[in-house]
């Protein structure tokens, strides 16, 4: 199952050699090392199962059995498959499905992230209910948009299938029994399935973002062993072999140098949901209060090659030097694509493009936005996919994940919590209880 | 053509009495008038056309006739259209057609605004050339993806419709005559409408952005019309009335308090692709060497509503203080949605949703959100849109164009260039240039 593709990652453009006095020393990034003892020690812990981790996730085979199971009754059973679920519930599975979903024996997978009225009506407006499979996730099963969707659709479905089958097409993935989504399956005798024991944001290797994977088509056991295989890489206490320490050391240094924004920039559009799954990561995991009551935190943005050379480009070369940049690119990508006609090869601006792919061009727009961001003194690195697998993208996301908590213990930050998003839970509920007729916006 | 509504613009929580010290003082803003009273000439004489300038477009009405001809003939003559075009020449059209769109009598209108090889076939698969319109749009007419994106598409139009009926399917807008796309037009025997000498990220109210959105069944005369009305209150030459030198006047002070990162927030997902405009407007407009050599400029960040609160809020509430936030919503989105079904009412979780519509839960995410962002002083505005129609997103849209044009003054910065990116484009003719069998990237 698992490809012999290997990530590559080029963080030459972090250090001062390349980016001048805006860059890193080798010497500092050594010197977090005892900083960094500590985790080391946990996250050997969290390899061993001392205690519920998103560490430990890959090496757990029941997520890979139950997404097998399901997965399959699934796949036999339906056409289509529905997601709902806000934020950690839907992100990881999202990425899954658009990095590398595209099953010719299933139709789609739907993720509703969201209770936009009209993005909900035009969602179901195509969904035939007799061949469809709904998922709702919430860990807490008390997530108010995802009881929304749930009981809102509720009736569509009914109406298609009957009252009583409607269970036959229901699952839900919730951790707290008394949770709101678990008395619901219960009082509807739908199955539940159990969500691990981790943040929402951690917990793609888990059934909650395999099992929709699996739907789409991807190949789960892939991404499983490549993340297995980055976690113990992560084990190192060496700085030189240990990427995650590596790679979330060296944005440590550059944010406290003031460059609190990070980047991260596929040249891929098929990447582009990690770019949605990482920021929920590094937003929720690094934003908060330290000990001492300081904001902490790195502000992560998406953008995505080449289109964003025509918009964000100009600001990032020129505007404050207040970022880090990620650029993603997958080599297999250079061989895709038709190759441009030489037809018109008279023309100048026609010229240096005439007889190369889609793909060359692609990838010479990613070395030159490389080369002037280095040139500019703009920190940046590489992270290369020689292929764009199952093997290498796990490898990625668990890279990500422990790169975020290697930042948030530089930042003296828990990154597993989100203690500041419950109040506006409340006023939500106490705005709803205020409503009657016509509302005052 | 126009209907009564206004945008409803709420600033109150950019200002201390709401947020503490990190807003602003009415004082403060009143004193930027000084600062601002060349550009308010400068705006006086393009309205009188007195230079090319965006601010005159909406007076133009060249601009519709060319739309409504060109616009009728691509209506009746065909059932889909395809824009190829990168940054300004994309972005315009595609948030009115996102916004807006959705004609009965007319297919697609698809944008290809990038060179993802995957993408472009994935886009490709489902034309029928044979109904299909294209236009290509660039400035320069050098842009060298959108001549990449012609010449590769060419063949495939060619093969379906017959090498010289294809000029009955293509048609270009460009500046320059001397620039590839317009040689290439003419070797085509294509007709090439005129690029408005404005550059791309302030032709939206050209036909660049206007004749997609036309057909997509959009009403562009009162988008027109709206941003007509917009344009004139920018004129005034007091802080109170002219909405956008109150606009960008605080969130120029608002950056120089260290709130250099701009959040535009919809809750709405129709209007997810302003946050795409905006994002190079403010972007390309602002960041950029000032005349004493000094890095300027503001990160604009796209969010959407409710979904980012459970990705990017924690963040927004305690990490670093260096955000400014816009919300939008559009007030008859409340009225839309299914009711939520009191079936589970019992249920702790369930009871403050029953009986109210998903649009209501939205709106009242809306509310705490803005709320919880003042209590934990981050200056926030709202602006409300009564009804989702052209007149009111043609005041948003020039709304947002002068409010650049004023940060950019206070912050001593040329609007309308964008010097930096040439670099990369030379450099990216290079690398194309060295690329011969295996590429080492």
């Amino acid at each position: 199952m698992t490809s012999g593709n290997r990530l590559i990652i080029d963080e030459t453009n972090f250090f001062a050699e390349a980016v001048g006095d805006q860059g890193i020393a080798a010497g500092d990034l050594e010197g977090l090392l005892p900083r960094l003892d500590g985790l080391r020690q946990r996250l050997e812990g969290w390899r061993k199962g001392s205690e519920p981790s998103f560490f430990h996730l890959p090496f757990e085979p029941d997520h890979l059995e139950t997404v097998y199971d399901w997965g399959q009754r699934i796949t036999a059973g339906f056409e289509q498959l529905v997601v709902l679920g806000m934020g950690g519930s839907s992100l990881g599975g999202e990425m899954l499905v658009q990095c590398l979903g595209g099953s010719e024996e299933f139709g789609d997978v739907l993720f509703i992230d969201n209770v936009d009225p009209l993005r909900i009506e035009e969602t179901l407006e195509g969904v035939a209910w007799d061949e469809t499979m709904v998922l709702a996730i919430s860990k807490s099963g008390n997530t108010a948009e995802t009881l929304a969707q749930l009981l809102t659709i509720l009736p569509h479905m009914e109406r298609a299938v009957g009252g009583r089958a409607v269970r036959e097409h229901l699952l839900a993935i919730t951790e707290d029994e008394s949770g709101a989504l678990a008395e619901v399956a219960r009082s509807l005798k739908v199955p539940v399935l159990p969500h691990p024991p981790v943040g929402g944001r951690y917990s793609v290797l888990s059934p909650v973002g395999l099992l929709p994977a699996y739907a789409a088509g991807v190949d789960v056991e892939a991404v499983v062993d490549g993340a297995a295989r980055m976690a113990e890489r992560c084990l190192s206490g060496d700085m030189d072999t240990n990427p995650a320490f590596r790679g979330g050391g060296a944005q440590y240094l550059l944010a406290e140098r003031g460059k609190t924004q990070t980047i991260l920039m596929p040249y891929f559009e098929r990447l582009n949901k990690v770019g949605s799954w990482f920021r929920q990561l590094w937003a929720e995991s690094l934003g908060k209060l330290d000990a001492d009551g300081n904001h902490r935190g790195l502000t992560p943005a998406r953008a995505i090659g080449a289109t964003d050379q025509h918009s964000q480009l100009q600001l990032y070369l020129q505007g404050p030097a207040d970022k880090t940049f990620t650029l993603f690119i997958a080599d297999e990508m250079i061989y895709f694509g038709d190759r441009i006609p030489a037809r018109f090869k008279d023309i100048e601006a026609v010229q240096p493009l005439a007889g190369h792919s889609v793909g060359e061009l692609l990838a010479a727009e990613f070395m030159a936005t490389r080369e002037t961001l280095t040139r500019n003194g703009r920190p940046n690195r590489t992270i290369r996919m020689p292929a764009l697998d199952g093997s290498v993208l796990g490898e990625l996301i668990m890279l990500l994940e422990v790169e975020t908590v290697v930042v948030a213990e530089l930042l003296g930050v828990d990154p597993f919590d989100q203690p500041a998003v419950e109040e506006s839970k409340v006023l939500t509920r106490e705005y709803l209880a205020q409503m009657e007729g016509r509302i005052n916006l």
